[in-house]
């Protein structure tokens, strides 16, 4: 099969392209995206070409100007940048890192601005052997040792700044660097050399100069065992993206926008890889976009989860944090808002009225309610049952202020209903098991400031009815 | 923690050894064996100490010797042995190939004789590391990249005569050989050194001494990332496992001792990592014990499942065959007996004997029998649908000869009932897409050698009931 039937079915099977349509193509200059270009073109694709002159090397504007020369051969829509990767490069990242960054949020900035969707980029097989190895020697996991793939969602990188739906295509990602040499003699172009490819201070170029001509001399085929390695890491991804996705709703449930908890002991059935997937993917909707992801952070997650639940925090990533949350674990942004659908949380801690009647609306649904209430009912001994948990009865002549809800305060003190002494609010909370970050929201109802009811738990014994009570009020918590 | 405890917890977090248990420990007389030894006699383990003589240096007698000294102060069981290591690499085999079979043969049987159900060896994590490299470079699958097991159930190698149950162990795996050497220098014990160790011809000596190293230069944690790739592959082979062994049960039938069907479309819609590992399990309890079962392989069953089933026949490895049957493609020893228990098929496909009354039984629980029936019955027209596809009735006294029953014969022909001409036999199994495999023993009822019943599929019209019919005989398949 010649070079072109190649990418035409590698395009076709990997549904990478649309019939003619049309797309950005990034042209360098060398061997690699010539090839890609004239490819697309002679496969019917419509072409914007972009080239950036990265400006670090003295003949970079050179090729760009001989990019916009041979490109007139193959579309009207040329668009040439320059970018200062020094000077990103001088904000701490590395000369390659800038300059990806510069190169990607180039060609993201024309496709947008020329209305496509799509960027084509001229990695070979080489690249390909190349990155797959250098996620090995780095000791990667699945999702780096599958290699680049044929297509990709710009969207998903968060440091280049695209809109949802561009994605990135690299139609000749089964075609050798020889092959794209082979391709442009054929049809009569001489590359321009890049001759910081030839620089030995970048790893890439080490890899590709001198380790994969070594490897070569242990296995003549090392390529196609590191393309081989690529394609069962993919195969493994795939799989094991089927299952999380099938596991997720199992095992794991939305606690808030920023936050997951994940049910311990389902996930301890889980197999390791699968608890490892779900590690990952809870931290990739938390933090979209995190690129690197490493193989430690997941082995913490999973270690954590067997720990038990008296572990205090552990922080995964920067302001990422996990922690036990009864069977639970929950991963959170720290300080952002959990959500509790199981539990009574007010929207703030801080009070508000309860009119009588009236009503206060709490979250996920929730509502507390105050109402008069016939005084056949009499607040008795809680011990009896006769006290409905989510009810409390109170004589309302001998309340000290008008009712209000709020959160918990440091002094708050209640005698509870039938009990000899007063407890504290907050050590209420506690011996409850209510978890840590549900306690500051949860509704305690005052009378003045004195609290009458730690709404669902407890009912102050000073208010219960008695028979010289004239008017009772009954306050209820309504679960969504 | 020192390298006892890192041992003893290697152990027991992989389940490898009950405590106190004896058991054949393979010592050369290097750090790493001599450590194992020392280790496993700390933990409280009755060894049986054996070590083999290859033959294959000068020293190697003496190396026995001195294992022999020093095993002394650990047991009062030492079983040297010598191999003829040359003799059985002059047979085809690399020296290192026919060494290794020895010498787990000579530890087999050792633990045999021993009465022993583990033997014990010094792999450490450096020779994990080179192991998983040598994968990594010739491209192997899952199960190589995970590199050496703890445990290994020995049966499961063909090539060196283990029973049942007898399982090898690796406790050092986790430990360097640096470590290894340092637990000798602290017990006051010198190693001897295995100078083949350093020759360079030997592909593993060349990984240790030469490329590893230079990995190291790229990454000086690259055995980590080695170990981290084991560790990753092993967790999704196990992954894949599980699965597969579920899916199993949907998937594949067995088709007789050496055959599967693999129903194609339900394998089609698997993920590729489980259809890789359906047809990699499928080999495997075909060839038991086969070792380096290559990708190669599974990617050709892969492709031919999907071709149409017009395509022919497979060789998948010498003598193992893939071929489509129906929606099903069928793996098989090539010439082994496949079941069919969808179909009729006779035992042999020699003529026997068919009295009236009778039967014949045929594979899969299915029977043939014969009868006289009533002459109210009369064969007719079987387009009116009133003759019974499993059931044929013919005129007694018309017959030409005594019943029988065989396979179909090169010159076989017969005329439907209700049909016009005669037909061959062979082309009617062929119309009615009877798998080729089953047409040898399909059951044709013969009069003396003339067919009158294609067993289930056309029965012949010169026999049909006819108002002079004076005793009607009725034959039927019955499945079982």
């Amino acid at each position: 099969m010649n070079l072109l039937a190649k990418v035409d079915s590698f395009i076709a099977t990997q549904g990478l392209l649309q019939p003619g349509q049309r797309l950005v193509a990034a042209v360098s200059g060398g061997a690699d995206s010539l090839c890609l270009m004239d490819c697309l073109h002679r496969l019917g694709f419509r072409l914007v070409v972009a080239s950036l002159d990265h400006q670090l090397r003295p003949e970079s504007a050179e090729d760009c100007r001989f990019v916009q020369d041979v490109a007139r051969a193959y579309t009207d829509e040329v668009v040439l940048g320059t970018a200062d990767v020094r000077a990103l490069a001088d904000q701490g990242l590395s000369v390659e890192e800038a300059a990806r960054r510069l190169r990607y949020r180039f060609l993201v900035r024309v496709a947008q601005d020329r209305d496509a969707r799509t960027i084509a980029t001229g990695h070979t097989a080489d690249d390909q052997a190349e990155t797959i190895l250098m996620h090995l020697l780095r000791g990667a996991g699945l999702e780096g040792l599958r290699g680049m793939l044929p297509s990709t969602a710009l969207s998903d990188w968060s440091d280049i700044g695209a809109s949802k739906g561009l994605s990135l295509v690299r139609p000749l990602l089964e075609i050798t660097r020889e092959e794209t040499r082979g391709h442009c003699a054929a049809i009569g172009l001489t590359p321009r050399e890049d001759h910081t490819n030839q620089d030995r201070s970048l790893l890439r170029n080490r890899l590709r100069h001198d380790l994969l001509p070594t490897l070569e001399s242990y296995n003549p085929q090392v390529r196609e065992s590191l393309w081989r390695l690529g394609r069962l890491m993919a195969a493994q991804a795939e799989f094991v993206d089927q299952t999380v996705a099938a596991v997720w709703a199992e095992v794991v449930r939305s606690r808030g926008e920023r936050a997951f908890g994940i049910d311990a002991s389902a996930l301890a059935t889980q197999p390791e890889a699968i608890q490892r997937a779900l590690a990952r993917r809870a931290i990739l909707l938390l933090r979209p976009g995190l690129r690197d992801l490493g193989w430690e952070t997941t082995e913490r997650i999973r270690a954590f989860v067997e720990l038990p639940p008296q572990t205090r925090h552990l922080e995964v990533l920067g302001g990422l944090e996990l922690f036990h949350l009864g069977p639970e674990v929950v991963m959170a942004e720290r300080g952002g808002r959990l959500e509790f659908p199981e539990f009574p949380q007010l929207v703030s801690h801080a009070w508000q009225a309860l009119t009588i009647p009236g009503e206060v609306a709490l979250e996920c649904g929730w509502r507390l309610t105050s109402g008069e209430t016939p005084l056949g009912k009499r607040g008795g001994d809680p011990s009896s049952g006769d006290v409905p948990e989510r009810e409390a009865i109170l004589d309302a002549d001998r309340l000290p202020g008008p009712l209000g809800v709020r959160g918990p305060r440091a002094g708050d003190r209640i005698r509870p209903l039938g009990m000899g002494g007063s407890a504290k609010v907050a050590d209420m909370l506690i011996n409850q098991h209510i978890p840590r970050p549900a306690r500051p929201r949860w509704p305690v109802v005052v009378a003045g400031d004195e609290p009458v009811w730690v709404a669902g738990l407890r009912v102050s014994d000073a208010f219960r009815l008695t028979a010289q009570t004239s008017r009772g009020i009954c306050l209820r918590l309504l679960p969504s």
